[in-house]
C-alpha cells in the first residue's frame, strides 16, 4: 500500500493507465480501528470498528491513496458516529480521496442493557450491527442490519410431541434502506417481539421458569419468524427496502433452518 | 425442522398461511454433506460440501419440507457432480419440493496437483470454490466462484526503496455466471497467469529463487491484479457476467488492500 | 520458507547458531492437503485435512528443512492412514527432517451413516475429528479429540416449568491419549448414548417425535454430561489419559454454558 | 442454564451427585461483554471482551450457578480492570461461587497509538490480548498473551535471489506467566523491536520506503524470531513462564512457517 503526499518520490500510481478500465471499489478492508458509535439516548459505545473503505476509481486513473482512508479514521476520533450523521464521513471520503463514489462499512459489537422479564436483574446482551453508506453518482443510500440472537422453538415438534418441543439458539438478521433515521434499538426490538423468546445475559429462577413457559407459548417456524418481521417491516415508511432472515441452529440437527424474504415498501 | 411424509400426524405446515407474504429462501443451511466432484479431465474429488439449499414459498403456502433437502444429497450419493450437470440438482429440488424457485450454493476446498516451476517437484496447492445454481421462475443462472492464494508485490514500495519491496500474499475472488461451462481449473490459471507470482506446496530453493525474482519482476498493485483480471474475462464470450476482486493481505499493515470491478459481457 | 536439497546454493539455514536456544517446534502450519482416512470398516474418506507438522531443532541448528514436510505429504499420497499407521508418519518425519522430536496434527471432518430411530431413514452426520502424534525423546504419544454435536436439555428448565423446557445443540469435545487403539467411531458412539439426544441427518415427522421426547425424558445438566462420559471413559483400560468438556449453546442466553474433566487411568 | 437464588423453586443443582467426580472447570464460555481496561498510562480502553469463567466443582456437588457469573461482570462495570487488579476479580468468582478453584480468561482487541517512522504521523494498530487467572488451591497464577502482527522477511529467499526477498505477515505470540506485573505495551514493544519490520496503520511514502529497506535490512528466519525473542524473556526477571511463538503467513505458500519456543526463568 502507499501514499502519495511526498512529491519527492515519484508518484507511480498517479500515471495515467493505458487498460482504460473503471473500478468500483478500491481501498482498505479488513480494517479494525477504534470508533465512537452514540445511540438514541445521546448514550456513547466505544467499539473496536471493522471497517472497509473503498471509492472508484475512472478508468484513467493508475491508483487510489491508500493512507487516506486511514487519516479520515484518526480525525474522527473524538467525534461520534451516529446515524444522523453517518453520510457526512463517507461525503468526506469521496472528497479527500478525489472520487466519484464512496461507500464505507463498519460492522461492531453492540451492547443493550436489559431487565430479566421476572427478577427485573440488569445485564448486557450482545448484537452484531453494521453500517454501510453508499455515495453513487452523487445518489446516497445508506443501510442497517442488526444480527440478534433469539430462541426459535418448533411447532412441528410441539405439535406431534406427547410432552416438550426442540428449540434453539436462532440468528435474525435485519437489512434495511432507510428513507428516514431508524436507531439500531429500534430494529432490534421489533425482532425481539416477534421471536418465541428473546434472550438475556443473567437469568434468575423464576425468569428461566418465565422464558421456557413463554417459548413454549409462542412456537414459531423459520418461515413464521420471517413473514411477521416482514410485516412490521411494511408497515414502518421510513424504510425503502428490506430483508429479513432467520438461521435456527437446529438442537436436533447438525445444520441450520434457514428463511429470507426481501421486500420494498 | 419438521418433515411431511407421515400421514397420521397432522401436518402443521401444510396449513394455509394468512399472512399472505412470499418467502423467497426458505430451507437448510450451514449442511456438511459429502458430495463428489467430477473435473475436466473426469477424475473425482471426494468433498465435505458445505451446502446451502433453498426454494421459494408461496404466499398461502405455511411451510417447506426440509427433510427432502437432505433426501436429495442422500441420493446424490455416487453420482459425481460438475460443471455439466449441477442443473440437474437445481431441477431436481425445485420439484421434490413442489416450488416455482430453488438455489442451492456449495463450497468446498479444491486440490491442484502443481509442479515447482524449476525442479518440477509435484505437490498439492488448496483452492476455494463455489458453486451457486439458481432457477428463478423457470430462468437458469450457474454462478462459479473461485477464491485463488496468489502472492501480490507492490510497485510503488518497488520503486521507491533502493532495495526489496514488500510482498505478501493475496487472495484474488472471481466470480462469474456463464453462458457455458466452464471448468475450475479454467479460472483458477487465470488469475494465476497474472498474479506477481502464483503459490505452490512445495518450492525447492532454485524454485524458491525464481518465485522471488519473478515476483520481483511483476509487481502489480490491487488495483492493477484486478484490471488485468477484468481485461482477459471481458475476452470470454462464455462469460455473461463476473466480477474480481484481490484483497492483499499487506505485510506492511494490519489491514488489506482491496479492489472490486465488475462487468458484463 | 525454504528448502535445503540444491547444494549449489548456499544453505543459509544449515550454519551454526550462536544463540544456544533450541527450539521445541519448528514447521508449517495451516496446510490444507489432500489425505486418506481408513476407519474401523476398512472403508476409506478422503480428507481435505489441516496439517501442523513440526520437528524439534537443537540449539547449535540454525534452520529446518520446510519442504520436506509437504514431501512427506506427497509421498503419503495413495495410503490410507488410520489410528493403526499414523505413528510411521511421525516416525518417517522425525527421520527425514533429522530431528529428535517430532509432532503432527492432522484436522479433518468425518461423516458417518446413520439410520433415523424411528423411519431407520439414512443420511450422514458431519464430525470434527484431531489426531495428534507427538514423538519426544523416543516416547511415543497418540491423541484423538472428536467433536460431537448433540440435543443438551436442561433438567432446571424442565423441573422449574409447568410446560417445556430449553434445550439446545451442545458440542462435545473428547480427547484422549490411548494405550491401545481406539476408532473414531467407538468414542463418537460413547459420547452419542450419554447425550439428551444424538442428532441426525434427516428426520422424518416420527423421527422428530421420538427424538424430541427422548430428549425430555434425558435432561441432563452440562456437569451431568462430562460426569457421565468421564465414568465410561474412566472404564475404558486402553485409555490412558483423558479430557471431557461439553459447550452448550444456550437457547436461552448468547453465550455457552461449559464443563470441563480431565482425568488419567 | 439456571440460578439457584429463589428458595420458592427446587433446587435441582444443589442435590448430592452420587457419581463422585470433581469437575474441574464449570462455568460460561464465549460470553461477550463490555469491560474497561487500565493501561499503564492510566488510560482506559473500553472493550467488547469475549469471557471465560469457571470454577471447580467438588464430587459431592451436582451443579454450579451459572448466573452469578454474569452478576459478577456487572457489578464490575465503572470499575477498570488491570494487571495490578484483575486478580480479584478471580478471588470474587471463587468466593461468591463458593468454589475452591477459580479460572477466568479475557481476549480483547487493544489499540496503541503509534507515529509512523520518518513522517511521524500518528495511527492506530490493533492488537488481539488475552489475560487468563488462575486461582487453584490458593495459588495464584496470572498469565498474559499477546498477538502482534509484523513483518517477517526470508534470508534464505534474500540470499539465493538476486534481487527482492519475499516477505510477508506473521502473527506473534507471546505468552508469559509473570512474578510481578507486566504491561501489555512492554511486551508488544519487545515483540516489535526484534521482527524484520514492525507494523503501522497510516504510512507516507518515505514511511514505505523506510519500511521496506529495513525489513530487507532485517531478514529473520522463523526461527530466529522466537529464539530472538526468547534470549529477551530470559532475561527478565518478572517472568516466571513464557512461551513465543510466530505463525509467518509465507508469501510465497498457501500455508505458514511456524516456530514455537517454550522456556522458565
Amino acid at each position: 500500500m502507499r501514499d502519495c503526499a511526498a512529491e519527492l518520490l515519484e508518484d507511480v500510481q498517479g500515471r495515467a493507465d493505458p487498460r482504460a478500465i473503471a473500478i468500483q471499489r478500491v481501498g482498505v478492508k479488513a480494517l479494525r480501528y477504534p470508533l465512537q458509535i452514540q445511540d438514541r439516548d445521546q448514550k456513547i459505545q466505544q467499539v473496536a470498528a471493522l471497517c472497509n473503505m473503498y471509492v472508484s476509481l475512472p478508468p484513467e486513473v493508475k491508483g487510489t491513496h491508500m493512507s487516506r482512508f486511514l487519516q479520515i479514521l484518526e480525525e474522527q476520533q473524538g467525534n461520534p458516529l451516529s446515524v444522523l450523521n453517518f453520510q457526512e464521513l463517507i461525503l468526506r471520503t469521496r472528497d479527500r480521496l478525489e472520487a466519484r463514489d464512496a461507500r464505507i462499512e463498519i460492522q461492531f459489537p453492540w451492547f443493550i442493557s436489559k431487565k430479566a422479564p421476572v427478577s427485573g436483574v440488569s445485564s448486557y446482551l450482545d448484537y452484531e450491527v453494521e453500517w454501510v453508506g453508499i455515495l453513487q453518482e452523487d445518489q446516497y443510500v445508506q443501510e442497517l442490519t442488526v444480527h440478534v440472537p433469539v430462541t426459535s422453538l418448533c411447532p412441528c415438534s410441539k405439535s406431534i410431541s406427547e410432552y416438550g418441543a426442540h428449540n434453539q439458539r436462532s440468528r435474525v438478521s435485519v437489512w434495511i434502506q432507510n428513507r428516514k433515521p431508524i436507531w439500531i434499538e429500534e430494529l432490534i426490538a421489533v425482532v425481539e417481539a416477534e421471536a418465541s423468546s428473546q434472550l438475556y445475559g443473567i437469568l434468575k429462577r423464576p425468569d428461566e421458569k418465565f422464558v421456557t413457559e413463554y417459548a413454549y407459548d409462542h412456537p414459531k417456524f423459520v418461515e413464521d419468524m420471517v413473514r411477521d418481521l416482514a410485516l412490521r417491516l411494511q408497515r414502518d415508511s421510513r424504510i425503502a427496502r428490506y430483508s429479513v432472515a432467520s438461521e435456527n441452529f437446529e438442537s436436533i440437527h447438525n445444520h441450520s433452518a434457514y428463511a429470507l424474504i426481501e421486500g420494498e415498501n
